[in-house]
C-alpha cells in the first residue's frame, strides 16, 4: 500500500525536498545543494541518495512510496525530458527516467512556475478549486495555468509564459527573452522599478517621498501604502498592466481563481486591488468574477505540487 | 457494437445535422429549420424526430448509434446545461439530459465555436494535432481551444472567448459585449472595415482604389492583393491586432497550430500572412515555429466536432 510521497524543487543553488503521506501532509522538509559543476552530472544522484536516506532514518520502505515528483527550472516534457536547462548545467537530460532508475519508485517532472501554481492550487490558497491561473511577480514575471487539476504544460512546455505577454511597444529596453515590451518588463520586482524610472523621465517635477535613485519595489509599495502620488501613479499604471493581461487570459481559459505569488505579493491585499481594478475593467463579463487572492505557501508551493505530480486523482 | 454517432450545430435558423460511422465518415447531412417560438421549446424535439427518422430510412437500430454531439450557440457547462441563449428563446435548460430522454442514447454538448475548433482538429486543417487554437473571422472574432485532444471550456464556458481580448485603448466605439478596445471591433468582417474607416478620419489625403463609403472586408483583400497602399495600411493594423494578440494566448496555452476561419479567412494565405508577421515578432520565443493555417471544414466544422464529442478517445 502506498503512503508516501517525495516533492522536489530544484533550484539554482539549492534543491528543496519535501516527504509527505498521500493526503498531502507534510512529514520533514529539509534542503540541500545544488551541484551544478560537471554538467550538473551529481544533482539527480544526490537527491536520490538524499530521499532514499530519509526513507532509512524514518524507516519507512520503498514499498509504500507512490513516486517522486520533481519540479525543474526550465522547460520539461510530459515525458519528463529537458532540451536544456542553462542554470543547473543540464543539456538533454531524461529526468524522470534517471531518477527511477537511481531511487526503484515512479517520477513525474513539471516547470517549477507550473508545479507552484499546482502546489496553491492543491493545499495553498485555492484549495479545492479546479481551474486557476497562479502569477509570480518575482525577478522576472512567472506563471502556471492549471484546467481541471492539471497543469497545461504546452506543446514546447511554454504553457503560463505569462511574463513574456507582449503589453506596450514603448517600454523602454529589451526583456531577457530578446523581445520588447513584455509584461515582465514591468511587472517584475525589478520591472516595477524600471517602470518608475521611466515614468519619471516625462516628469520636469515629481511629487513623492520615494528616493527615486535607490528605490526598490517594497519602497514603492509602501509609499503607496502611505498615499505617496507618484507611487500610486506607479501602482495605477502596474495594474493596468497587469489586470489587462489577465483579463485576456481568462478570454483565453476563463479560470476560476487568479493567485497572485512572489515577492512582490508580500506587500499585501494592495497589490490585488490596483489589478483588479483593471481586471474587472477589461475582462469579458463572463469572466468578471474570477477570484483574486495571494498566495499562501511561499517557497513550498514547489515542493506540494510536485508532490502532487505523483498522486493525481 | 457501436457503428454511427450523430453530430448537430444548432444556428438562430438553421439546425446543421450529420451522420458519421465512429471513423468519422460523414454519411449523411442535412439541415431543419431552427424553430425559435414559444421559448425554443421544439428545436430539441425537431432534433430528435429528424435523427430517428433518419436511423429508421437507413435501417440503423438505435443500439448501433454511439451517440449524439450538439453545438450550441452560447456557454453551456460539461453537464450539458445552458443557463441562457437568447438567440434561441432559451432560459435554463438542461439540453443532453433532455436530449437523452427525447433519443434514448448518450448526449454531450459545447459551444459552437469550441466544438468547430474540435471538428477542425479532428477532420479538418489540424488533424493530427493535439493541441491547437481556432480563431473565427466572421461577424464576430469567435475562438476554440484544443489542449490535449480537448476543448477548453473554461470555468464558466468562456474559454476562448478571444474575440473580447482588449487590444487598444483608443478603438472608437464599443464592442457588442459592453466593453472598449475589444479584438473583435478590429478584426472581425465589420471590424475591419471599421478599422479601415478609423484610420480614414486621421488622413487628409488617401491613396486608394476602394470605395470607402461602401467597402466590405472583401474588397479590402481584395485590394491588398492588388498592392492598394490605404489597403495595405489597414492590413498591416490587422495583422498587428490579430498577431499580437496570437502571440500572447500563445505564451498562455502554447498550442502547435492555430486554425484561421470564418468568412475574412476567404482570402486566403494573404491572411495568414499579415497575422503571422506579427505574430512572429511578438511572440515567445519557444513558441515562434506555431503552424497557421486555413480552416478546411468550412460550416461543415460544427458536425464534425460535434459528432467527435461522443466518441472522444
Amino acid at each position: 500500500m502506498k503512503k508516501y510521497c517525495f516533492g522536489i524543487d530544484i533550484g539554482g543553488t539549492s534543491v528543496k525536498m519535501g516527504l509527505f503521506d498521500i493526503s498531502g501532509k507534510v512529514l520533514d522538509k529539509w534542503e540541500i545543494p545544488t551541484r551544478t559543476a560537471n554538467g550538473g552530472e551529481a544533482i539527480l544522484p544526490d537527491i536520490a541518495a538524499s530521499a532514499l536516506a530519509k526513507l532509512t532514518d524514518m524507516n519507512i520502505p520503498k514499498e509504500e512510496v507512490a513516486g517522486m515528483g520533481i519540479g525543474v527550472p526550465g522547460p520539461i516534457n510530459d515525458a519528463g525530458v529537458v532540451p536544456h536547462t542553462a542554470n543547473l548545467g543540464w543539456g538533454y537530460k531524461e529526468v524522470t527516467k534517471e531518477m527511477e532508475e537511481l531511487t526503484g519508485f515512479p517520477c513525474k517532472g513539471g516547470n517549477d512556475a507550473n508545479v507552484a501554481a499546482l502546489g496553491e492550487m492543491w493545499k495553498g490558497a485555492a484549495a479545492g478549486r479546479r481551474s486557476g491561473v497562479m502569477v509570480t511577480l518575482g525577478t522576472g514575471v512567472g506563471g502556471g495555468i492549471i484546467i481541471n487539476g492539471k497543469i497545461l504544460a504546452g506543446t514546447n512546455g511554454a504553457g503560463g509564459e505569462i511574463g513574456h505577454i507582449h503589453v506596450d511597444d514603448t517600454i523602454p529596453g529589451h526583456c531577457g527573452c530578446g523581445n520588447q515590451g513584455c509584461l515582465e518588463q514591468v511587472a517584475s520586482a525589478n520591472g516595477i522599478v524600471r517602470l518608475a524610472k521611466w515614468m519619471l523621465q516625462d516628469k520636469a517635477e515629481v511629487n513623492t517621498c520615494l528616493d527615486t535613485d535607490i528605490m526598490s519595489a517594497k519602497d514603492i509599495w509602501d509609499a503607496v501604502k502611505a498615499g505617496d502620488e507618484f507611487a500610486v501613479e506607479v501602482a495605477e499604471r502596474f495594474g493596468k498592466y497587469l489586470g489587462t493581461a489577465l483579463a485576456n487570459i481568462a478570454s483565453t481559459v476563463d479560470p476560476e481563481v487568479f493567485v497572485i505569488g512572489g515577492g512582490v505579493s508580500r506587500a499585501g491585499q494592495v497589490v490585488l486591488d490596483y489589478i483588479q481594478k483593471y481586471y474587472v475593467k477589461y475582462t469579458f463579463k463572463a469572466c468578471r468574477n474570477a477570484d483574486f487572492v495571494l498566495a499562501s505557501l511561499g517557497n513550498d508551493a514547489g515542493i506540494y505540487g510536485s508532490a502532487r505530480l505523483v498522486i493525481e486523482e
